[in-house]
């Protein structure tokens, strides 16, 4: 079954309806736009701890929002009663640090020593950037920010240590203040900015050759303005190469019930 | 060795060489005033998982600015180089639930399997409430705010449980939105009030007999203010009977090397 624009849900329990039934397996970039999103990564338990504490090191990169106890896949803050195994359109799984399934559903793959992290995402303040009068290009044509692997060491927790991923969004220089601001009202959504400019000092070499996104065009008069990004966390612990790794397909988020202007500092 | 209030060090690194050498062990309220002061509490490995899940699900009460890695009592960032075990001026250990000693140095007792966590102090803030023009009645002739148990409970994590405790300051009423403002800027430190107004909402039910401080006047202009408390975690923690925990001695703090204001959001 195919939904045409107008039949997308704009109510986050419904879209979790489709998703659960799979009768929605696309990406949810237009679905309950101004609802809290949230990036996916499960890991079992013995490394809970050490990516607990990777996540509160790494504050700007990693906002852990939610994390359910080992072996509970049912969500209790962001949605309570939804269940992560089932509630997101699509899933990718990896074992040993390798890509082996990209399931809609991960109930045959669950253990009772699984701990599931929700984190912030950047398609939170999507929203209130453009109520802010900033023209996003980078969503136009069904595009998504590029998003690059920089060399900005994180902060290692135990076993765990790996660069900073960063998305980039061009901006024209004279709505970089107000990018600013309304980006630093959503700290669990990565908050302001890490970078505004020059992308070598980030360790990137081409700005138009994203690592994931397609290629990127800056106009003359932008400037390219780069925050953490939630791919961070899935990046370092797949160095790690765990026995077994789950998280959200990109693009395909965990949607909340959760407001985002509720997810604002002020 | 008693020094007087004009030979009291102004520099942190100076001041926790006082606290290491012993020179120093009396409450830190008056020393190196607008740098970011810091709980503790230590607690084995084997607790450590739940506690930081409970500090990641309860960030207005506990806020986590650092965690060290099991027998790691080196600090990294709030100071680079302090030793944890010596350079407070005072702790206190508990054994099952039990206060066992209020020692000047914890090298003693120091294990390998030791977790340190740092939280966030409304200490941190006190200058910048200053400096907004609120008169800080609460700190007149040696006092601290006055700290309640509440019967609002926090999430659970794990094994930990308990309600949350808070500060509250008497506000002149046509002071309050500049409080607001000024401690919604410090996040990691309490952040903004979590209420404003009738004690008997937090199940307090005499705001003149505080359960920590000593006794509190409210002004007929003045308006309870209350914050969410570091001593949230400690109370939280000890409620579980682990068989060690290590806390700083209350009012005897870790003084950083981070100016307030870097710690501030705004």
């Amino acid at each position: 079954m195919v939904l045409t624009h107008q039949e997308l849900p704009t109510i986050p329990a419904e879209a979790r309806k489709l998703f659960r039934e799979e009768i929605w397996t696309q990406h949810t970039t237009n679905i309950c736009v101004g609802y809290t999103n949230a990036n996916l990564v499960i890991v079992p338990q013995e490394m809970a701890f050490d990516f607990l504490l990777f996540c509160q090191r790494n504050p700007k990169p990693c906002p852990a929002l939610e994390v359910l106890e080992a072996g509970n896949p049912i969500v209790q803050q962001l949605a309570a009663g939804a269940d992560i195994r089932s509630d997101i359109p699509r899933y990718r799984v990896f074992r040993h640090g390798e890509l082996v399934d990209e399931p809609t559903d991960i109930t045959d793959y669950w253990r009772d020593d699984l701990v599931t992290f929700l984190f912030g995402c950047s398609g939170t303040f999507e929203g209130a950037l453009e109520q802010a009068g900033i023209p996003p290009r980078w969503r136009q044509d069904g595009r998504a920010p590029g998003v690059y692997i920089t060399t900005i060491p994180c902060v290692p927790a135990g076993r765990l240590h790996g660069p900073m991923v960063v998305s980039m969004r061009p901006i024209p220089s004279a709505h970089i203040p107000r990018a600013v601001q309304v980006t630093s009202r959503f700290p669990n959504h990565h908050g302001s900015p890490i970078h505004i400019g020059d992308p070598a000092a980030l360790g990137i070499k081409d700005v138009t050759q994203p690592d994931w996104g397609g290629p990127v065009e800056l106009l003359p008069d932008e400037t390219p303005v780069f925050w953490a990004c939630g791919v961070t966390p899935q990046t370092v612990v797949l160095e790690s190469k765990p026995d077994l790794m789950i998280t959200h397909y990109p693009a395909h988020m965990f949607i909340s019930d959760i407001p985002s202007e509720h997810q604002a500092m002020l």
